[in-house]
């Protein structure tokens, strides 16, 4: 299935500011956005990955193909949308999915299939919709429910927690090195950061 | 299989403080026990509240039994397993659960099963193993891990969204919003809670 994965070139992982600099930031993106394309490589799909700039150099995988779009997110998967489906859109900060959670979604037959993000978002979409156009700004979960409702198509919802853990505040770094495996999350216990037990969810604190 | 639902009735939902009153945190708390216990019901399991005090009143499920041990959590629940496996332990405050999800877990025949929550906890555990003890502290899906590790026991993990999501934080009620249903649920939207979509991730509001 033809497969995007949506990748902030510039300035990502904003909400990582107060833990992270502007170069660890790239770098660590660059990092969960690789463990996603092996996600996918090993599900058996070639994965493009849909940047807002060129990107290039070591850490990016062969399998991999780039187009690169400044627009907006929304704008730059709806073009994608526009040239055909189905497509899968998995976004670059789900590290902690599987193959086998790429199979689940890929085995629905909906014409939407939805899995959830924290804070309502999307993090995996499957459209088989020709119609159907995409809006992530907000609870993107249930605008795309509503946007699947206004088509008359079918809705599929997967419950993983896997897929629904995308990194981007402080306390999904736990979530990482709590249930990560692969560079990213050795990347991050290699800059000092480690399990924070003292409150009452477990969060992280960075030791240098 | 005897399923246990762990009950603070005292204080509850102390990380909820800022944004509701104590009386409120009981009631809500309640409603949350309230959902669980219908879950249950319907996946076909007669639960009982493993309460922290005794409890009664018309909020109370006639399908549930009350045990009430002032023990803490962990005490509380070794105790129990003290007396017998196989024994579910599903956490009150998971109202996105449903019977489908019992039935996941319940299908497992591993000797130790764990849907992990949000931040290391253990929302779901299944104890077949006779030896194995529970220790809630911290990030308690990986001790869950060590310990049945320890004792040779076999793991399976059950990868859960709705499972994952326990209601303890502020954050949290935004999910209840947006996937939930019921009484706990048109509960916050009675009390004033609507969805802010005003950060990075949609969080809650209350407007009265």
């Amino acid at each position: 299935m033809r497969t995007l994965v949506p990748f902030s070139a510039g300035s990502p992982k904003t909400r990582l500011a107060g833990l992270l600099s502007p170069a660890e930031r790239i770098e660590f993106s660059r990092l969960l956005c690789s463990r996603v394309v092996e996600t996918l490589v090993s599900a058996g799909i070639e994965p493009t990955i849909l940047s807002t700039a060129p990107i290039s150099g070591e850490w990016l995988s062969p399998a991999a193909r780039v187009i690169a779009d400044p627009q907006p997110l929304t704008a730059a998967v709806n073009t994608q949308l526009a040239a055909g489906s189905p497509t899968l859109i998995l976004m670059a900060d789900v590290p902690l999915a599987t193959a086998s959670d790429i199979q689940r979604l890929v085995d629905s037959s909906a014409d939407v299939t939805i899995a959830p993000g924290l804070g309502g978002g999307t993090n995996a979409l499957i459209v088989r919709e020709p119609a159907f156009r995409v809006d992530y700004h907000g609870a993107s979960y249930l605008d795309h429910c509503r946007i699947a409702d206004r088509l008359d198509a079918s809705i599929s919802t997967v419950d993983s927690r896997r897929l629904a853990t995308d990194i981007d505040e402080p306390s999904d770094l736990a979530e990482l090195l709590i249930h990560g495996e692969g560079a990213a999350c050795d990347w991050l216990v290699d800059a000092g950061f480690e399990l924070d037990e003292s409150g009452g969810r477990v969060g992280v604190r960075r030791s240098k």
